[in-house]
């Protein structure tokens, strides 16, 4: 059964409205008519089993989503590596419940992914929230200049630059001890920015830590820039379990 | 510079003696000639740079090596899934310490990795602990049935077997809460078990249960087979940072 994604508002008692993209998609591209049944997901923990009809589709059965969502959001700021191994970091990522990436060129890597390239990579997030059974489906950002990001306001409650030279503190002992409450309408939110191989600039660490981004160390382990993100996701969902 | 890997004892003062494959590997394969130079590591935080003469070499330079080891040994039992990308979760597990890799089949995995596949995630291994400046580089076991794992004596001083069904207990709430002592010659060991995408059948876990590995959970989330190992990599150091 084909999966779609939609807002909860497109929900009204039993039927389920489409916007037109959404139309095209299931009945030109996937080829489904009018009886044929598929999945919705709202992104807020249901997924609804509906069935095509002539304007628009009824909701004929609706369940909740296995994995809940984690209670704050998280958004990760990366560093562009070459080769094709971030496919892997985003795909990850997405697994472990990131709520945004946000790729980044930087001082030591100015590697610009272009509108196709964001567009596989939000199509990998979306598989990845469907194997793992998530409602909230990981954003993938267009890539900016990170001086932009840390000069600009990026939404955070939180907010860490990861830095292996030096003596840093660990991002576990920087964290919030409890669980920040979640706010209504607005859970607490994480923002860590992971830098390229090469390691940031003195002046994208001066400007971050400027900007209210601690520095922190993620270990003393030397890890390329494709599996760092990885471990960031772990530490942070491990360290506030439920 | 190419890089081998010594055993300690073949350092003897300044003189490095080299093994029959090693000198083939040196002068036959990457076709060094005397007075050229390469690395050694001697999986015990020491990078050698000797120069080739007529019987060995001979020890220019000794440098320390920058990631320390980790001050306990873990080895992943893992299951073995169809496709490739098991190359990226031994080489991330690698990067991240992991002293033994262990591919297993399981119930509902019956993949054999022949011995060419086994020196390739060999030599991703060793690549690994190169990028990363790791000394220790991690074994990669050859591939045995899970059943004679759980039922053989499998070294590990605490033992657990991860598990998405069910309420368990989260791995970090089983690790002893402070770092195990260092033993002389036999650093404390934690071995971790990771089923299959379909998960471990009923006596692999009742088996696994009798032979002292604790029934775990890594989270909520549901992981791919080649994410979760990372996971409790990430864990796991993370836990025991210093």
């Amino acid at each position: 059964v084909q999966r779609i994604t939609i807002d909860p508002d497109r929900i009204q008692g039993d039927r389920l409205t489409l916007d037109r993209s959404q139309e095209r998609y299931l009945t030109k591209v996937i080829r489904l008519k009018v009886g044929d049944r598929f999945q919705a997901i709202d992104g807020r923990g249901k997924l609804y089993l509906a069935q095509l009809d002539l304007d628009g589709a009824i909701v004929l059965e609706v369940t909740e989503i296995l994995t809940p969502d984690l209670p704050f959001e998280i958004t990760l700021i990366l560093a562009v590596p070459k080769g094709n191994g971030f496919d892997d970091t985003i795909r990850m990522c997405a697994e472990l419940g990131a709520t945004k990436i946000l790729p980044v060129t930087t001082d030591r890597t100015q590697l610009t992914p272009n509108q196709n390239k964001i567009a596989r990579w939000q199509k990998i997030a979306e598989e990845a929230a469907e194997q793992s059974e998530r409602s909230r489906i990981t954003v993938i950002h267009e890539s900016i200049p990170v001086m932009d990001v840390f000069n600009g306001s990026i939404f955070g409650d939180d907010k860490y630059i990861c830095e292996a030279r030096g003596k840093l503190p660990h991002l576990l002992d920087c964290l919030p001890a409890q669980q920040p409450a979640q706010k209504t309408n607005s859970p607490h939110h994480f923002t860590v920015a992971i830098g390229p191989e090469g390691g940031w600039s003195d002046r994208e660490l001066q400007t971050a830590s400027n900007n209210q981004f601690q520095p922190v160390s993620i270990g003393s382990t030397i890890l390329r820039a494709i599996t760092a993100p990885i471990v960031v996701m772990s530490l942070l969902t491990g360290f506030y379990r439920s």
